[in-house]
Parts: C-alpha cells; structure tokens; sequence
C-alpha cells in the first residue's frame, strides 16, 4: 500500500510511525512545505528569550533520522499543490519543479495558518510577525537587535502570552493589545483578571477592549481603536488561527465550520480515501455534541495515531475532544478544561458556577501557594461542564485531573470521593478538586446559594445587604462600600443586630468563612447568600470598587 | 440531638464541624484523649528536621477557636473509657476523675496506633518512639541531642521513610531496617528499588529482608536477624499501624479485619446509634470489593463529612476507597494508587503490567526529569487495577490523574484519550499517561508481547536470546551479559544476521527503541518479545547481573 501525508508535524508525523509500526512494507511519503519536520511547535516562543537555548533542541527529528529507524521518505520543502481525486495521484512543487505522486491513502495534516488581519498599513509594515514555524521563529530572531526596544504583541491569547513573557524576558517593553474585554479570551473574565495583574506587575503593558487599526512608518507606529498610539520595534500578530484548508476546498472535500475539514469518526473526509486529522479538522466537542475547532497538540497527535490505526484496520473511533489548556504568564500559570461559564452560556446549559481558593500543598508545610480554581456545572444532574485554575504551582495537576472526571463522566458527586496523593509538600487532605465537589453538591443540595461577582452590584440594589465576616483587622486592608461586619466568631452572640426580614449577602476573604456564615444564618430563618470567591476574587477583578482605610 | 464525638483529629473534627453546619441547634461533644485536636498528623515527621519550622503550624485548631466559629464542647485530656450501649452514655475520664455523658448519636474516630513489635529488650529501651502525635514528637524532639548521631528507623513504610530522611537532614547518621525484601512494601520491588537507590545515595543505610531481634544496653544497640550489630542514639518504630479498636471492642460492637471496627455503608456499627469513621474501620477496597484497612488522612476526612450527612438525613453512601499514597525520599517521589502488581497477584486477577520511561514536561525545555510508570491493569477488559510511579517532578500528578481515572472506571482504552494541559513548562503532548494507555493497548491488542524483568533470567535459560538495540556507545555504558547488539537505526539492513527460528527478547534503553524494533521483528515474521522498561528499569533492581566494560 502506498500511504502519502501531507503535513509533517504533529498529527502527520504520528500518523507516518504508527503506520510503519503496524505496516512495514507499506511505501509512506511525507510531504511538508516547510525545511522542517517533527519540530517543537509549543517550544518556538521560548526560544525568544533563550530559555531553550539551542535551536536544535527544537528539531526533534530529522528526514534522515526518520528514514534510518522508520523507513520513512520524507521531503521537506516539498509543496503539495493540488489533489487529483479521479487518479488518485497529488501535485507536487519543490525547487519549482512539479510532479506527481500516486497514491492509495492519502492523509492530509496540513495543520492550522496564524489568522492574519486586515489593518491598515500592515502590508506596509516590515516588523510584523506570525509565529507558526520555525522559519517565523527565524526572521523574528533576526529582527530583534540590540535596538529593538519596544515590542507590541496583538492578541492576548495563549501565543500571545507566551510572547509577551518571552519577549519581556529578552529585555524588550511590551504591550498587548487584545479586542476582546480581558486577556486569555478563552478563559472567563474574572479568571484571566489575575493573569492579566501579573502582566501588569511584571511591567507588560496590557490593553483590552482594543484593537490596532492602523499601521504607519512602516509598522513601527500603531493606532489602537481607542485613539492611543504606540511605538513599535517589533510586533507579533497572535490573533488566532485558522485552518489550512485551502488544498482540501480545491480538491473539492467537504468543509465545514469556519473552514474546518469535515471528517466522519474514522477521519475519513468527504472522499472515503482521503483522511484529515489535527488543527484543520472539524472535530465534535464532548461536552455539547457541537462542531468545534480545537488547535491544541494533544489531540493532533492522538489523531495521528489514530488515523494509521484506522488505516491498518484497527478498531478506531475519534470520540472528540474537550479541549485542554495550559498558558504560563511570568510566575503564575493559567489552565482551563472544558466549556468556560461564558461557552456554557451560549451552549444555552442550565448551570452554576463555584470558585474555590486553595493551596497547592498542605499550609502547614513550607512555600505553600494560592490556587484559585472555578468549576462550571450543572446543578440538577451534576454534569461538570469545564473547570479553570490560577496560581504559582499545582494548575496544571488540578485542571488534569477535572480533564479525566470530565472524559470519565464523573459528576460533582464524585470529586469528593476522589483520593489523591496526599503527603505535606504535594498536596492536601482536602485537595482543592475535592472542595469544589463539596461545594458545588452544597448548591446543587439547597444547602448554599451563591451570588457571583458579576452580580453583586445588581442584587445590592434590590436593598440586600452586604454582611463581611472577616475580622477588624482584614477590613481595614480593604472593604466593600456599605458593608456591615461582624466577625464569624462573633456571629452567633451578635446574630441579634441583624434584622430578620431583610437578605443578606456573606462574604469573607476567601468564601469559606462566608459559607459558615451562611449555614448558621440559614439555620436560624434568614434569607442569605454567599459572595462565591468573596472578597478575593472581587478585588481580583474590581479593586477600584472597593474602599481601602 | 446530642451527639458525642471520640477522636478530635481528621474525621472527628470533619464530622463536628460539618454537623454544627447542618444542625446548628445539635449538642457536640469532642472527646480526645489527648492534649491536641485537629492537628496536622501528616506534618509531624518535618518538625524533626525544622523543614516545619514552628510547632504551632502543626496545630490547626485549637478548642477555644472551635468554639468560638462552630460552638463545639471540645474536650481534649478527656479519654472515654467505656460505652453502655444500653443505657447510651459514655464513661469519660479526666485528671484522674470519671463522669458519665450521655449521647443520641454517637461516634468513634478513635485512629490507628503505632504497631509495637515484640522484640526483646524494647521494653527496657529508653531511646524507642513510635510517631502518632505531638506528645510523641515532644518526647523525640527532647530526645535528640548535640550528642545524638546515631539513628536506625525500624520499618521503611511511609512515615518511616518519612522520619529517616528527616532525622538525616537533622544530621544524624540513619539507619533503615525493614523486614520485607524491600523498601516501601505498599509499593512493587523494582520501583522501590528507585526509593531505595536514592536512600543509598543520599548517605541512608538500608537493610532489608531483615529485622531487629534484640535490643541491648537500654536499647543502644540492636541486634538483626542476620546478626549484624548496630548502634543506636535513637530508634523510631514504624512497622505499621493497627485499629485503635479495644473502646469498640469493650462495647460489643462487631470488629472485623485485623480488629478494625464493622460499619456498613452508613458508617453505622453494630450499634444503630454508634457510627464510626476513619483508620479504625474497615472498609471496602473498591478495585476488588474485599475488606481492608486504610489509614490515610483523605478518606477519613471525607468519611467525617459523610457521617455528618448521614447524621443529618442527608444521603450519602460510604463507597470503598481505592489507597492513594505518595511519599517523598530526598529528591524523588513515590506515589501509587489502587493495586499494586503483588495485590493484583494475591487478588488472583488477571493482569498484565507496563513500564513507561517519561519526562515531567517536554524534553526540549529546561529540567525535564524522568518518570518511571507502572501500570497494572487487566488485559482483556482493560480494566485498570493501579498504578506506581517514581520520579523527580510531576509523580503526584500522574497518580492522581490515574486514581481519578480509576474512580471514574476509565480503562486502558480511555488513556490515550485523557486530554492534559500541555505548555512546555508543564507536560507533554503526549503525557507519560497517555503512553501508559498506548502501551497497554499494545499488549491487549497483541500488537507487542513484554516480558518482565523478573522473568528475563527464566526465558534466557529457554534459549531465547537477548537482542539489545542500543547504540554502541550506550552499550559501553553497561550492558546485558551475552546480549547480541544491532542498533535500531541498523536493524532493517541487519536483519538478516538474525535466525529466524530463534526466540528473541529485545531491549534498548528505556522500552521505546525496543519496542519499535520488535513491531519490526514481528512483522517479517520473527518470535520476539519485548522487556518491559528495558536496560534502565533492569539496572535499577539488578545492576549487579550487568557487564560493565
């Protein structure tokens, strides 16, 4: 059999060993239009900062060393310009000569292309980059010089980040500019708050809710929306990706959202032998049943494998993808799992919302760190829809372990039951993942009613009252206008100067406070909530609303 | 309601608070023998070194502050001495005086105490502690001295390797003694090994398949089995622990395994008004539905909770734990979930089992360390049974990933499918999880057939014989004694040099390398094999049985 992919990273390179794992005497071509194959896509923004050091160590293989341990033909700068669907034969351009190729099997893996947008005076400008590949990587080495002082990276997504990181880390200023209200538009507002203060307090310069709309002096000038005018030395271009499907659409496969590659569960596109995996598919979203568009390196390269699998006649199907993801922003990391509170509201879910503040370890134990961790999920059957996490250490474990309730149907129910490593420098008694179970089960039980963030301004209005049960000593670091306080170690003799018939909103620091509060409260005939996150979070993304002595 | 609570730690005070939570006009009484409640049990053995530098971190809460946020009569110094069910009261006796108090519900967390060996001359030991609580840690803390410098630690389980590297960071020269042939018996024999190297390393004397047989000179010296002699300034005793079950057993309610006390899914004992939580009782391993006893802080704490529920007319349902467990030694971690190989074993399950070699996060960025994960699972559903895992960074993630999976019933086909949060600084795009998942799938699918490492000697003697596909320049390095060499990269030309109707084994390295030249093997139609975790794993147990030229 003769098997020809197109695309020789990620999904495309899985798919070529696997294939040969299973098939030895099939003939496999790899075409890739890129000099590179099989390189570290994730590891290129680190590269700018010299945090991984040697270029090399990008290139995690060679066409030579493929050829020597799989028997593998790869040819890189090779273009694949057209398929022939009727002769079952692809195009080829390298060194502008053309030939063809026939084919058995054809898998495409073309991947997904930096959406570049339409500015003014872009064309223009000869310091603006994307970052793809490793030739990206190159010419945006090369630009950066020791004059090279101020750097504007547009879209503050999870490339964007991470160029800004490593762009600081170079010594450069940087600025972002995102459209969308907040930084890491993938995870809720309140979230990203907290890596965006950490931008900020790392010296990034961060703007949101605006767009560059103009390029002049050759890029090295940007008018933003708002009017604002920045200088640029160099400008990355992170605004999102899309897939590169124009092959695909030529050869006349079906495309679908966005210009996603449609394929069936065995990655079969419209023509039954021709297969598409990685960032150009549609894939399914788990959670909702809904089409989606998910460029993340995991799924890739399970679909890589997959697909040989499929090819080779094992038993394959793919059953989608959740969407898991990780960003690290200077000393704090940044993950989410799942469907955020905004997707769940635009997937019209029924759903609630908690936010649980933790330790990495146990606090007892040195260096222990915050975690602020928020599940989304539905209160009636308990289905957890997506979780997010921020903090210095232990993001990544928690947003892993919710990935694997999610994939294995758990529900709020079980996460307490869940039993983790527990020994003082790893984690806790009571992991945050467990308390969020407990949390979420004591909304979805009538136990606690939670009020968020966003809402407090609104239900203060209708004339609830805000009770904050931190102590004296916490308050004068800060408070809400017009709360009353009394301490929760003093609320059962002091439930006396509360009146009966008005509502009350708890907070404390953190919520747990706030949610004793409530319970006693509750059990003596008031009507109360609980401020979920509580003071902390509230600061976190509204601190200019809150009064400080 | 009245309720009284025995044991003022871990799920007693988990069942006060939570009960003062849900009834708030309920009566509860804490008695604890004891001066402290609610301490940090976990924390205690990193006082020794001033890892945990305050005494006071250790304890959590205090009575006055548990009656101050929650209104609970807690006792401490106070020992029930004995229960009439009859009657429902508790006899209570403190500072020599005896009372009786009487109850509606009542609850036993009375723990797990050290298990004291029989050994001559332990009673006439001045130098000997066992470690439950803080007393026990006032009376080692008195005990070490400028001169103290000799200390041998008697059972290498958690907290005894726990205390050793703690006394050793204290500056004294530790000693280890365990009876079974190896350290950590909780955890298989070749994974220990890495616990056992780094003991070694770190300057720990260890001793195994051997055991104190005599105490002499007031406990200064010990007398092993084999007859070596060792000096001791002082001894800590950590063979295990036991049910503190007598209270129970003086009243007449139902014991069980090893004297653990009977609950049924309720947590109530035989007694319908007598419930009982935590180390004491037995409970259901869920992986095989047999009795067992699990002294671990997690699921005591959430029995604590869930007794309160119960309680309270909440529904809940005590569904078994799995045994989550992890451990610190110096610089590695070992961490396990579920069965281990020899559980599996004893369970007599059909099992099969992989080692992956990984890395914490992509080996392109700075400081990746390695993983070691084991994998026990059943190969014809796929079922997992547990896992282990040994290594600098990252262990206890992967083992909580894998006990979340476990709880959620995924199988080794759902694996590959768990989506990680992936960035460079974090994990991998394919996370030594998902390799696990890939491997086993291998195994089940009969795509690759492995051997163990215990099982190599046994097959050479067969007439199998070993290839290692290492390149010459690691062969150097060590090697397999009459092992013959082609290196991967040759094997497809080199074929021919081997003999058809001979049975090979192959290794290399770390089982990648390997494993692709046995799929290679296998499909020009040779009887190959692969050893599992190859040259690495084999060299870590056996480095003795290696060639080093």
């Amino acid at each position: 059999m003769k098997i020809i992919i197109i695309g020789g990273v990620a999904g495309g390179m899985s798919a070529a060993t696997r294939l040969r794992r299973l098939m030895d005497d099939a003939e496999i071509i790899i075409f890739e239009k890129g000099p590179f194959v099989s390189f570290a896509n994730c590891g290129l923004p680190y590269y700018v900062s010299g945090e991984i050091a040697a270029r090399d160590a990008l290139l995690v293989q060679t066409p030579e060393s493929l050829k020597a341990r799989f028997d593998l033909d790869v040819r890189p700068v090779h273009e694949v310009t057209a398929i022939s669907t009727e002769d079952k034969t692809v195009t080829v351009v390298s060194n502008g000569e053309s030939y063809t190729e026939s084919y058995d099997k054809l898998i495409l893996s073309p991947g997904a292309k930096p959406f570049v947008p339409e500015i003014e005076g872009l064309a223009e400008a000869n310091n603006a980059f994307a970052l793809r590949n490793v030739p990206d990587l190159d010419q945006i080495m090369q630009a950066i010089t020791d004059e090279t002082k101020e750097a504007v990276v547009i879209g503050a997504g999870f490339i964007g980040l991470e160029m800004a990181e490593n762009l600081h880390k170079r010594g450069l200023n940087v600025t972002i500019v995102e459209r969308a209200p907040h930084v890491l538009p993938p995870l809720d507002e309140e979230m990203a708050a907290y890596v965006k203060n950490e931008l900020v307090a790392q010296g990034v310069q961060v703007f949101t809710s605006d767009s560059a709309i103009r390029f002049e002096d050759e890029g090295h000038t940007i008018v933003l929306e708002s009017g604002q005018t920045l200088t640029s030395d160099i400008t990355i271009l992170s605004v999102g990706v899309q897939p590169e499907s124009s092959l695909a659409e030529k050869a006349g496969l079906t495309l679908g959202l966005r210009g996603g590659i449609v394929v069936n569960d065995k990655y079969q596109t419209s023509n039954p032998d021709i297969f598409a995996v990685g960032d150009a598919i549609v894939v399914k979203q788990q959670i909702t049943g809904q089409d989606a568009l998910i460029s993340l390196a995991s799924p890739a390269n399970r679909q890589g494998r997959q697909v040989a699998d499929v090819i080779a006649g094992l038993e394959r199907k793919n059953q989608g993808s959740i969407g898991t993801a990780i960003v690290r922003a200077f000393n704090i990391a940044a993950a989410s799992t799942g469907l955020s509170e905004r997707q769940a509201k635009m997937a019209n879910l029924s759903f609630d919302v908690v936010h649980i503040s933790g330790k990495d370890h146990a606090g007892y134990y040195p260096n222990a760190t915050d975690i602020m961790l928020k599940l989304v999920f539905n209160p009636e059957s308990g289905e957890i829809y997506g979780a997010q996490a921020v903090g210095q250490k232990g993001i990544d474990k928690r947003i892993d372990i919710i990935a694997t309730a999610i994939k294995g149907h758990l529900t709020i129910f079980d996460l307490p039951e869940l039993e983790f490593t527990y020994a003082p420098p790893f984690g806790s008694a009571k992991d945050p993942v467990n308390m969020a179970g407990y949390a979420a089960m004591n909304i979805a039980e009538g136990l606690s009613e939670s009020i968020q963030w966003h809402q407090l301004k609104d239900e203060l209005a209708k004339g609830k009252v805000l009770l904050d049960v931190r102590s004296p000593g916490e308050i004068k670091q800060g408070a809400f206008p017009n709360a009353i306080n009394i301490p929760v170690n003093e609320l059962r003799e002091r439930m006396v100067e509360l009146d009966p018939t008005t509502e009350y909103i708890v907070s404390c620091h953190s919520g747990l406070r706030s949610y004793i509060a409530e319970r006693q409260l509750k059990q003596h005939g008031f009507n109360v909530q609980n401020l979920d996150g509580a003071f902390a979070l509230y600061k976190t993304i509204l601190p200019e609303e809150l009064i400080y002595v």
